[in-house]
């Protein structure tokens, strides 16, 4: 009998909704690429419910606990009296996410004698310290592709956002103005500008798809050139490096993963590279920006906006710079955990689980670190080594 | 020598800006039709400019005082004492726009003898009373597809903030908190969703073409079906009935003008027809919808959201329900007036008077009511009569 621990949000301040917004999920029938979507054996939810946070249990505590293992729950990951360490010493699977991570590090693993396998019920393990993980034989997976889209959903809406000043205006209207010469005095049409990725891979590719119809130049900086034929369809210019590309940008979305590569990527020096005025969004990882630089480039006006969703750590502190610094339209970690995300998850994580208890294998693409190395197909975003450094910050974040 | 009135909105409280967020404007060729842009002779402002604001005075000073008329620039046009009624009674040409309307009702047309132009420096002249313009052989233009682009990437703007719940998200991390789930309960992707547009105008079919890569289905009703072709490369569905469409939709966007046949249209009738839970996102006039049942809507979630920039009347009285309603993502009237679009239409003003003061016919596109009757290409969309009944209720707006 397994004990896993799933490391999950917390519910809603009000509880679990009662009466969702919505009566049913859209049918999606698989992914860009030809991957399908998740094929556990079963599941026990209803898609379009509250399944990322502590009382939705990834849906998984009937599937579990008939097969006679312990499902602990818990949002309380932070500090030396927190559940996952309290929980840790006997635990064979630890689950969490990328919006609440259970922060893996070198540490935890080595207090966990058990542990065979970490799972990201969503997309990107750099909560974990891969180096360790595999040195210890510990299988890493994650759910690739399941919130692929919901994130590049959530950078289309940021660019336009903070290029057409959306929320500014917003709130004019809340505080009872019609001051439209306030609203659009740093309000543009992104028709026309220059939008490049740092990296096109599922992410980077959906949103220069989801720009091209805006006439926007599509620029795009990756280790590895995509396909002739899709450069062409969509008019892309590639760059052989990060400022290459920059340079000639008026938008700039991050969507490579967080490793030793990419950590600090955007720090003062390369913003300092970018064009006047340039926004900036960033839903990969927080540690691939220089949390004050980016402050800094928003109070001279070398950026004109920053936006996104990612943080360092999370959650984030109270006086986290960021939930003040002008000219920011940052979300809390929620691109990849739409409703309609969840569901993938949720599904991808119990189909994980299924092969791991069957003995069956898990699929390549899930695989992050295997058998003592990076490996399968989901990993060779990754370089080896270790991004969890500072983690231990996220204590600071107080609870409600 | 001619008086021209135009009437613009009031300057941001600080001041005109002295730095722009940004240092150039995007090279735009044309319009996605092969309509040219605007072709004046000559501009004396600098793209990028605040120009739709008072002292802006849309860059026409210097041409029209060269020429020895008089120009007379205000914000002041509602109630009995304005400026505008207080200088109508010999001005020759009036101008002004959406956003902050001069409404030219019958009362204020017989008060003006000497009027022979009314402007829209934007697009939409519901704010004329066109019947009564037509019968006293008043030239009513505007500046077609100026700023057509700059709303369709408002509406898809709102259509991504509404189904992924930007605001109230944005709204947690300026609390200073992390309150993921309470983020995400009403947090869908678009993907999949089914998306109609009443009216597939240039504004509406841009929206159609750029919500096309994000996998959602596409609807629409028109009076004028779109070419096969159009529908065969976007896959559209169209719609004989516009209650026929909004049945079967997730999101519903309206982008047809403001005339008697389309006031009042989303009624407590129609919305009642709408999928539980659909959003509504409407940035072509305030009053094709009815004000008080999209309050009711969305209060008993009928809707899941209603945004938009369209009020009525223009500016919004501090109290007007739509400022306070729950799931709104309302701008005031800014879609068509960010600084990209203000180079567009100041520069068609300027064409369209220099048209008129040389002698030169103005643009078919561009002619609303010419010769005493509804004319041109760009008045293909309304249907004669007056929509600007109840608009003395501007004057309950309190100027700060």
């Amino acid at each position: 009998m397994a004990k896993i621990i799933c490391v999950l949000y917390d519910d809603p301040v009000d509880g679990m909704p009662k009466v969702y917004a919505r009566d049913d999920l859209p049918k999606i029938e698989g992914y860009a690429d030809g991957q399908t979507l998740p094929t556990p054996k079963g599941i026990d939810f209803k898609p379009g419910e509250l399944l990322g946070s502590v009382s939705g249990e990834l849906g998984l505590r009937k599937y579990l606990t008939s097969l006679g293992h312990e499902l602990v729950v818990t949002s309380s990951k932070d500090g030396a009296d927190s559940v996952l360490d309290r929980e840790l010493h006997d635990a064979e699977i630890v689950i969490s996410q990328p919006f609440w991570p259970a922060y893996m590090t070198a540490e935890r693993i080595a207090k966990a004698p058990k542990l065979k396998l970490i799972v990201t019920a969503g997309i990107g393990s750099d909560h974990t310290d891969l180096q360790a993980a595999s040195e210890r034989n510990i299988t890493v997976a994650e759910v690739t592709f399941c919130n692929s889209i919901s994130v590049a959903e959530h950078v289309v809406m940021m660019i336009l956002g903070l290029v057409r000043n959306y929320i500014p205006s917003y709130q004019w209207v809340v505080k009872g103005g019609w001051n439209i010469a306030d609203c659009v005095a740093r309000s543009y049409d992104v028709e026309g500008m220059h939008v490049g990725t740092v990296a096109a891979g599922r992410i980077g590719l959906a949103v220069l798809r989801r720009l091209k119809p805006f006439d926007m130049h599509l620029h795009y900086f990756d280790r590895h050139r995509l396909p002739e034929s899709v450069e062409k369809e969509l008019n892309l210019h590639w760059h052989p490096t990060v400022e290459d590309m920059v340079k000639v940008c008026d938008v700039v979305t991050i969507n490579c993963p967080l490793h030793p590569e990419t950590e600090n990527l955007f720090n003062a020096n390369l913003l300092s590279k970018m064009k006047r005025g340039a926004y900036l969004v960033n839903t990969a990882r927080g540690k691939i920006v220089d949390r004050d630089a980016i402050v800094k480039a928003l109070e001279t006006g070398q950026l004109a906006g920053y936006a996104g969703d990612v943080w360092f750590p999370q959650p984030a502190p109270q006086d986290h710079p960021w939930r003040t610094m002008p000219h920011h339209g940052m979300t809390p970690h929620i691109s990849g955990t739409s409703l309609s995300a969840q569901t993938r998850y949720a599904a991808g994580t119990r189909e994980i689980l299924e092969c791991y208890f069957e003995g069956r294998p898990i699929r390549d693409e899930y695989l992050i670190v295997d058998k003592g190395t990076l490996a399968g197909i989901g990993a060779k975003s990754y370089s080896k080594g270790n991004a969890t450094g500072g983690s231990e910050d996220a204590a600071r974040f107080k609870a409600r």
